[in-house]
């Protein structure tokens, strides 16, 4: 089944398959079956069976699911089969417990610099990555075959940080500005609406009843 | 209906819907049409009725949805109609972007400190919010009414914090540490997984034809 016809919510869940796979697999575990992987994950295992289907599945009948070949399938369809270089814009302190995430180089991607406006930080390194100027940036893009930018900057200079971006060619866009950007069809923005996370728990906190659903924790 | 019974796939798009109502009420848009709305969020209309009619619909068949109803009535369903008191637990760069994120305080979500185990960081504020010795966390738990503690620390310093948290009662908890917590069933664990959005960039950035469906923008 073609992997574009699926629909966004199952690709939404993948990636926590993902993980879950990949410490099952750090703790050696090789097969899993539907019904186990459902009371680790907390969802159904008929979700599990349905999700996983759209890829063909994987699942020997019987058998359960083969962990190192199903977390290396997810990760192909992730796209983690290759590295990833980004860039950071906005050293401030969002932007530095970016480059200091130890699980992103992990998966392949590669934090290639960080930039910023502001003098204090332009020729620093934090966590090892070295801090760029503005100036720079089309010249360093240019240079460094970069996949993705992560805007960290206020909200303010968002807009005309995009624009910045996808003038120098950069197709893909990590947003935690909390504010939605006008891009290209063909740019790609993923959005990191913190404030909506803390709803969620705000609902949970106030409809919580003591019965908790599977998947009801907050995990998805 | 009683909202407990709507699926959580509903209840993590209100969030959204809240947000970008908030918007047109700013703008002083007072009525929108599910089409309208559609356009704007990059869902499909029915999406929309269907999802707002688990709370009764709030829409007038021809008239469209009264914004300032519609957002005041999501907001009551996400307990923004009262304050919830977090503190932060490591004042890191992660701890220090959040305390700084002024959009938590104009939703009610108060910070009311940062706590750390780092002498350097003790007894410095950061974008105004004292940094407190783990030492004092009982006691100014007990003190401060708090609804909500936020995992800022390193993955393995995480485990041990939320023992320490649930011990003192507090009852929900938003975790940065990208490690899954075991808390009894009565806490609520909301995680925020970076890694999870950034391996769905990753998909879609491999996956993208030029053709992109509504809602495929990565704003869920």
């Amino acid at each position: 089944m073609d992997s574009k016809e699926i629909s966004k919510t199952v690709i939404a869940r993948l990636p926590r398959y993902y993980r879950y796979l990949g410490d099952l697999k750090d703790k050696g575990v090789e097969r899993i079956s539907s019904k186990e992987l459902s009371l680790l994950m907390r969802v159904t295992a008929s979700q599990i069976r349905q999700d996983l289907n759209n890829f063909g599945g994987f699942g020997q009948q019987g058998y359960g699911y083969n962990v190192d070949y199903l977390c290396e399938e997810i990760g192909k369809i992730l796209g983690l089969n290759r590295t990833h270089n980004l860039i950071i814009c906005g050293a401030g302190h969002l932007g530095a417990a970016l480059a200091g995430n130890g699980s992103f180089a992990h998966r392949g991607f590669i934090i290639k610099g960080l930039f910023d406006v502001d003098e204090e930080k332009i020729g620093k390194s934090v966590h090892g990555i070295n801090v760029y100027s503005m100036d720079a940036f089309d010249y360093f893009v240019g240079g460094h075959d970069i996949d993705i930018a992560v805007i960290a900057v206020p909200k303010e200079a968002a807009k005309e940080l995009a624009e910045r971006i996808v003038s120098s060619n950069i197709r893909a866009i990590w947003n935690f500005s909390n504010t939605e950007l006008n891009v290209p069809d063909d740019v790609i923005v993923e959005n990191v609406h913190l404030l909506d996370s803390l709803m969620r728990l705000s609902y949970d906190i106030d409809s919580y009843t003591g019965s908790k659903e599977p998947g009801e924790n907050g995990e998805e």
